[in-house]
């Protein structure tokens, strides 16, 4: 088992994404590759105490930044940080890459560079977001703006294993996101993929409304790329905008600012629900071995829970997992 | 001008509509017809004093409740007080019909009772959202679960004439919703309409993502009935269930409670923002007269100011101004 990381990647890189490997050598049984300007991840290691046999360097001279064209970045920026890394987790497929950097690359990527797993027609990105029973994993969330229902039924079985093995869900709730609750409300894509989803070897609930994802309605929200990424964005809009607008509203008056005092605890606890470094990445479900995505603003604490996350995920084998229920799910077809 | 209400439609009919009718025959120099059993909106109309010639009733023996499934009950319950007031915006396009009941019923009745404007091809649900600076326009938000480009292309220069004209914003910043802000990102119906909203008559800003909804960056914001239901539900099920969240962390500790004492001006102020009841109702752009859905659960107030939204509708004449707006796009296209 082996852990990459991009050391190049993120706002905060190298320094917390460094950071973040020696705390997760600190924490975890674990080998982990930073990749790099080797000079520079050196350097920032140099700063810590740590087990030298728990984390290497691999260099790297190029990086790909967030202004890069994706698909152009990964073509010809052949020794960046990205590149490399999943060039080697495309050598051993019992490893994992995890980036903080440029999304669309790293969707990209996976693809071009690592591949996907036989019978996946289209990986998804599946990032969770907090609701009030925990967290609820959205896939896909922006890797293909345009699916088919055949997608949305393979993103379900997908989202569901990732579920069950990585976050320990006995028996996931898999919902649609619709825009009614009816079997036959919805546009084409939705009304198309229910009745496909209620043929799956998943636990389907139905149709979910957006309005109550909040509240943790299920445990695995299938949709297409473009409805996700707006629920995805929406969702970490909405919350930061709303304690903000809070904040500016404590601090308008003496009154309000009385309050925020008492209250400090009480919105630190509200806010840790919308912290997003505490639930690792997303990853891009559907590639060989493994590719997380964590987000652009990773702390350090962000990307060692995304080892963490990217550890559980080979130590359940999730990749293996999911291409033998495809294949279960097609051979059930053939037998129909 | 007429304003027709639906004296039956909504969780607290009648006693509410009646009650909102009432305040604003009080506030507006308004001729108001409430459309419902005759004996109940009697009742309650007698429970107050007010200028007996500006609201009169006119009965209607069935209603269209929420179970009803909306093209049937439009098409059998011909003695609702729905497709009543439908039948009387038809006779007099000088006219608005304010329902809060069944809003899939209203939109099929929209089209098979009133009809189109001339030249759109599908009228569109344009609620306005809460926003830092004030409200944006969500077009569609429901009403055409599938759209093309030039389903959009109207819904743009629909909305951007309703916020114009009824808003008063002068040059609205029509925004198109996508997952990128780029003029190539989107799924293919968002390209393709980036194309032709270039090319419209309107103010066109360019993308806009879903995480700076939240902060006003457009007056109106287009995109197709499904990520637009997706977008209202979500909005309004977040900023409930972030209210709700707050006060069960403020009630947990002595000092939440104290804290929570001193803010609550804060709070309420804050809850205010979030509060659709002040904003009216929904209007569908498109049909002829004025067909507006008000919240579901509507009060009082929220049906006065949706009477108001309805006056400014009349006096400032959208339903023509959409009409030559139309003509005079596709009158263009041909001078091309």
């Amino acid at each position: 088992m082996k852990i990459y990381v991009d050391g190049m990647g993120g706002d905060h890189a190298p320094f917390e994404i460094v950071k973040g490997c020696v705390l997760a050598a600190e924490e975890y049984d674990v080998s982990i590759t930073l990749i790099g300007k080797q000079e520079e991840l050196q350097k920032e290691l140099w700063k810590y105490q740590y087990d030298k046999n728990k984390i290497n360097i691999v260099n790297a001279s190029e990086i790909i930044t967030n202004d890069d064209e994706p698909a152009l970045a990964i073509r010809r920026k052949k020794d960046s940080s990205m590149v490399k890394g999943m060039a080697l987790v495309k050598e051993n497929n019992q490893s994992v890459l995890i980036s903080a950097g440029n999304t669309g690359a790293l969707l990209a990527g996976g693809l071009l560079r690592i591949g996907r797993i036989k019978g996946i027609l289209r990986p998804a990105l599946a990032p969770v977001i907090p609701t009030k029973m925990g967290v609820s994993l959205l896939i896909d969330a922006g890797a293909n703006a345009d699916c088919k229902p055949q997608n949305l039924q393979q993103f379900a079985l997908m989202g569901s294993i990732y579920m069950n093995k990585v976050i320990g869900i006995e028996l996931p709730r898999v919902g649609l996101v619709n825009i009614g609750a009816e079997a036959q409300k919805g546009n084409e894509l939705t009304k198309n993929t229910y009745e496909l989803l209620q043929n799956t070897n998943i636990n389907f609930i139905g149709n979910v409304e957006a309005r109550d994802i909040p509240y943790g309605v299920a445990d695995v929200l299938v949709c297409d790329g473009f409805t996700g990424n707006v629920i995805l964005k929406l969702t970490e809009g909405l919350a930061t905008f709303i304690l903000h607008s809070l904040k500016e509203e404590i601090f308008k008056s003496a009154r309000g600012k009385i309050g925020g005092y008492f209250l400090k605890p009480s919105l630190q606890s509200f806010k840790d629900q919308f912290d997003y470094s505490e639930h690792g990445g997303a990853p891009f479900l559907g590639v060989k071995g493994g590719l997380i995505k964590a987000h652009g603003s990773s702390d350090a604490n962000a990307i060692k829970n995304a080892i963490r996350q990217g550890i559980v995920y080979l130590q359940q084998d999730v990749a293996t997992h999911i291409e033998e229920e495809i294949k279960n799910l097609y051979a059930n077809r053939e037998e129909d």
